[in-house]
């Protein structure tokens, strides 16, 4: 059986490899996302990585520093000015080696899939729950207490981010945010929101229309539907991201709404809500297997609010997989 | 009638002053709670204060930095080693004078004030809401739900931090967190919790005996009752913090419940949910008036549960007035 451990130890040898590549003999790390990832436990400080050690202990940290003439990165990003000096108080111009981190969390081990999937799978519970119910009257508010004890009752240790639950008009912002407003028979409903699972984030979007009716909107969530299929139809290994950015802006505007939508047509998902890949016109990401993005077309309109779909899926030698179920509302 | 651009003026001459009695031009404030101080809104990045400016842009932050022979000070335990690099290249060695502000924030304003009661009256009305009704049967979350519902529809952003609902043995620790587990009749239920209003927070914890009964909590909460009055007795303009905790430690031991409760008897409150002064054995800090204080004396045992009781007041020239109610459970 291969243990929390064994992962860990796995991803710690391969960042040692790639700081073998560069002419430096330590990394100091800052970011939570980071030091869990080597760790596998909630990050308590910083951490430094070095040829054949990873150190937590700040004064561990600071005597090995001290070392003379020790070739430093550093993580500067959400390293503090002040934990610097602590730290490594001979290195307060150090470069930043956070990409040495970035390029190896693109590609997710088994035990990330699994704990994606955890997450992305109770979201996608929580929200369906709530499409059984007739929701006219009901306030976003309200929708947001019923997720929440869903996710938390299903394992979830908390929020991947602030939930988003756009009702009717209020929809026309791709994030709103949660009101105490109850929505009304023919609203739209974008709910936005992500679990977390020992760190690992969901972020998936539904679409409803409270109570039925609204062709209006149903004509654009068609649209959505559409432009969510023409991404994954182009998604596979090796395909660059941009190319699964222009499926999403191509299919939309061959059903009529073209320039509505103003955000990125994807991004990568992980320890990190937003992490490379990203899936715009302008990446120059390839999406190589190992890698999980969410893709999220939409279309907005102040005059009846707006349409999401958000979905999760892994790229694997062969195509992909989603994490969680794909639904068309 | 003082605007909230008055209040935020007023404050930023107090630091451009205390800036001008040390050997600096400048100081970079990274802070969230910082931030706001000096503007009034929610921060969007670092500002520079000078003799007779407040920057916020971060190309001209740039541009007065580069001005030869500035002399610079930072608040470098929030900001980061790489925007130390981007705002100010040639200040690697920056040093700290996050005291100039932390010194000035004490002294809270009528607007932080009108801020802090608002935060805490929301917050206790809604504790307040959950004692009406019998909790035996109602999960932890549940509760948790309740309280979000009503500090949200009463205008406040957010929480102040996550909210503990411990109920029954759980409350044996005096952060628990909230679960799926039901209440039984007879448990304790320790609720500490905060709302945020526009960044100020707050943190109030109540202590109820779900469906009656349980003599032995109700004389646990009979000690911590006579504690919080004791604290309250020793409260008054240019008394040492210690003199509180020490009151509240006698008050303790004399009803039989010495060495049982492990953490401070207080803090200071406002932008950061924990500010100084910290009421400590130990402290060496006085309460001037316009300081805000949080007292909270607790007992725990971990055959039974816990209970605690916190409050907030201002200190004031002639003595104090508390910010919320001061209720007995």
């Amino acid at each position: 059986m291969t243990t929390v451990a064994d992962f860990v130890a796995t991803r710690v040898v391969a960042a040692q490899r790639r700081l073998a590549t560069v002419s430096a003999d330590a990394l100091l790390v800052a970011a939570p996302h980071h030091v869990r990832y080597l760790t596998g436990r909630r990050p308590a400080g910083e951490l430094l990585l070095t040829g054949g050690d990873l150190l937590t202990e700040p004064d561990a940290i600071v005597e090995r520093l001290g070392f003379p003439g020790t070739g430093l990165l550093a993580e500067t990003r959400h390293l503090t000015a002040a934990r610097l000096r602590e730290l490594a108080p001979a290195h307060a111009n150090v470069e930043d080696g956070e990409w040495l981190l970035t390029g190896l969390r693109r590609h997710k081990d088994a035990l990330e899939l699994e704990l994606l999937r955890r997450a992305t799978e109770l979201t996608g519970k929580a929200v369906r729950e709530l499409a059984d119910d007739d929701l006219t009257g009901v306030a976003e508010l309200d929708l947001e207490c019923r997720l929440w004890r869903s996710i938390r009752a299903g394992g979830a240790q908390g929020w991947a981010f602030d939930p988003s639950l756009a009702g009717g008009a209020r929809a026309a912002r791709p994030w709103h945010g949660v009101t105490t407003r109850a929505l009304e028979r023919g609203d739209v409903l974008v709910a936005d929101v992500g679990a977390e699972v020992h760190g690992y984030k969901a972020d998936l979007t539904r679409t409803f229309v409270v109570g039925g009716g609204n062709p209006v909107a149903g004509r654009a969530l068609d649209a959505v539907r559409r432009a969510r299929d023409a991404a994954l139809a182009a998604l596979r290994p090796g395909v660059p991201a941009a190319e699964v950015a222009r499926a999403v802006a191509a299919s939309l505007s061959e059903s009529g709404f073209a320039g509505r939508m103003p955000h990125a047509a994807g991004h990568g998902i992980g320890l990190e809500l937003h992490e490379a890949p990203f899936l715009t016109l302008r990446s120059t990401d390839v999406l190589d297997p190992g890698t999980v993005v969410n893709v999220e077309p939409g279309v907005y309109d102040p005059a009846w609010g707006g349409a999401r779909l958000e979905d999760t899926v892994v790229i694997r030698d062969d195509g992909w997989e989603p994490l969680g179920e794909v639904t068309d509302g």
